[in-house]
């Protein structure tokens, strides 16, 4: 059995996620791994050509959703000495993106909360969730505790 | 956040048992954390009183069958100098009575594996499935691979 050598945290910016972090910082520490970190932003349909009055609109927000996701990253990552190459914000799918990320980058332990952004205690968050279902690598999942 | 102090093993004895029980005992070794292993055997129904002559049947299987998993487990715990405290075997919902197991045992981590015992690639086991929902700890789902 190998050693845990790059370590993924599934970020979500919510109250919660310093827990996520902090856990897989320390594991990657025991296990002198590299650690990398992605926030997927849930993706939502650009609006019909018929209203294209809104197309602008909708990619003015995703651009400005994108920055904003990217500069939160940033923030984390500096903490942690994490160069821009471990750092990864998009849209899409955040269990599928997830996954992907984590196969296309040789990740072997995924790190996640275990509940989403607005969770009810006790809930698997569905991006947990859709993570444990698809990872073909390890996933640890950081029960989230009211502090 | 406190260091992993206590980590339970969920055990099913299928052929990728020791994947998860490599693991878990790795993780307890960095940690210098107390390490426990449960197995718990799908519960099922005594058969009613108008069958009689097959309660006593059931219930001679139901002592088989735990004393072939306390064997086993004994046998598991013995390479890993596992005390008996630390050790259960017993009838019931497996993710339920795992879980209970954690929460009276003040364990911080259960280690499980990510398909079930006849799982097909890709399909979160139903125990590790229901572990994650209802934990209160942190769970690590190791994916079983074929060796």
């Amino acid at each position: 059995m190998e050693n845990y050598q790059h370590i993924l945290i599934a970020a979500d910016f919510s109250e919660h996620s310093q827990q996520v972090i902090n856990r897989a910082q320390e594991i990657a520490e025991r296990y002198q791994a590299k650690l990398s970190i992605c926030h997927i932003i849930e993706d939502f349909p650009i609006a019909d050509f018929a209203y294209e009055p809104m197309i602008s609109v909708d990619l003015d927000m995703r651009d400005a959703m994108l920055d904003s996701g990217k500069k939160h990253i940033a923030d984390i990552a500096k903490k942690f000495d994490l160069p821009t190459a471990n750092q990864w914000v998009e849209f899409g799918s955040p269990s599928l993106n997830i996954v992907s990320l984590a196969n296309d980058n040789k990740v072997d332990l995924i790190v996640v909360g275990s509940h989403g952004r607005h969770g009810i205690k006790l809930l698997l968050g569905s991006t947990a969730n859709g993570v444990l279902h698809h990872a073909l690598c390890d996933v640890l999942a950081v029960r989230l505790t009211e502090q």
